[in-house]
């Protein structure tokens, strides 16, 4: 949904290039309100996975940009659910990730959503200079905790920040310049300045995220 | 699409009611992307046409106005159409306005799409103390002018606003203190400040809306 919505807004005639992976595409082909976008003015291409693909924009000018998607592990989106079973909810196509590599070879890592670190997604940030992860909770049962939820940060596929467990030992080796946690959820106290969480993802190394926050490469 | 495509940010577990006519329910009930907001959280209220309905907020307090629904001419939204057909482009629940009167009698009402100003569109306005019209273009044809679309203002189910059966005309014997145009497309010269088509509209008693405008009755 966050990576989608925003499509609607987007529907005014301006052309533009959508790279999609083949569980968004079919979202995005198969519901009528996407239909809002012009097929003759903006154009799909396919987001294969673990290949690095050159980027153009709608004119068919280079970028000087490369984007690669590799497998996260998680699950389907919520609206998409129809049934709890674990085996469902899981996807290797519906979880990716984006490694974006630009002229000079400045490799930026974005992953909005993981539920383990795993070898794989160890790998594909192990040359990263700037890392965007997974921030949604600190702890497991945050939102459950304050009555928000019945839902753990495992159910939404979600790996928690604190913890033996969590990505801040998970990724502690990774040697990127920046480490900022994205996709906070509004329970997790790293979003209180100054809070004992706060500081120790900070001294942990990690930025945290904002509105408007810029970064350069 | 402007009306409905807000509920995806609507939808992290505030409690809100949703007024909706049958033609809209059935857009809502029938998209996947619709089940991000919670039915046990987000309620949904029917709209029936032409009845006088008393709002109420999530906690079923009184909210001191009341909201009706009328039939306008129009068609249904272009992400919905199967058919270059007009008899299957005009639906007579597809297209609506609202009326709303405050708790001391005051009524604003709300027309953002409307291909023809008929007797009884004329007999809902006719109270107003406050009226929101559709302003989509100046002249049927100057998106095609344009080189932006190939629809004209009748395709699209928006009467103009200028000319001989122009909104503008037919609309001059409204009494409501207030009226403004909204839903300006961005080819409507009346959005250029100084313009003769802005000029024109002020010298006729309208106001154009921007955006943060603010209304009180």
């Amino acid at each position: 949904m966050d990576c989608i919505a925003g499509l609607l807004s987007l529907r005014e005639g301006q052309a533009f290039v959508i790279h999609a992976g083949a569980h968004v595409q079919d979202i995005i082909d198969n519901n009528q309100i996407f239909r809002v976008l012009n097929r003759d003015v903006v154009k799909f291409m396919p987001l294969p996975m673990a290949q690095d693909i050159a980027l153009h924009d709608a004119a068919g000018e280079t970028l000087g940009l490369s984007v690669r998607a590799f497998a996260v592990p998680g699950k389907i989106p919520l609206y998409q659910e129809t049934s709890d079973d674990p085996r469902l909810l899981a996807s290797a196509a519906a979880v990716i990730g984006l490694a974006i590599t630009g002229p000079g070879g400045q490799r930026m890592v974005y992953i909005p959503g993981c539920a383990a670190v795993t070898d794989e997604v160890r790998h594909e940030i192990a040359q990263a200079d700037l890392l965007f992860f997974d921030g949604t909770l600190w702890e497991d049962d945050e939102m459950i905790r304050a009555g928000l939820s019945q839902k753990t940060g495992k159910r939404m596929g979600h790996i928690s920040i604190s913890g033996e467990d969590g990505s801040m030992a998970a990724l502690s080796g990774v040697t990127a310049a920046r480490k900022i946690f994205i996709h906070i959820n509004n329970t997790n106290p790293i979003l209180c300045a100054g809070s004992p969480q706060a500081e120790a993802v900070r001294a942990a190394g990690w930025e945290i995220a904002y509105d408007g926050m810029e970064c350069r490469l």
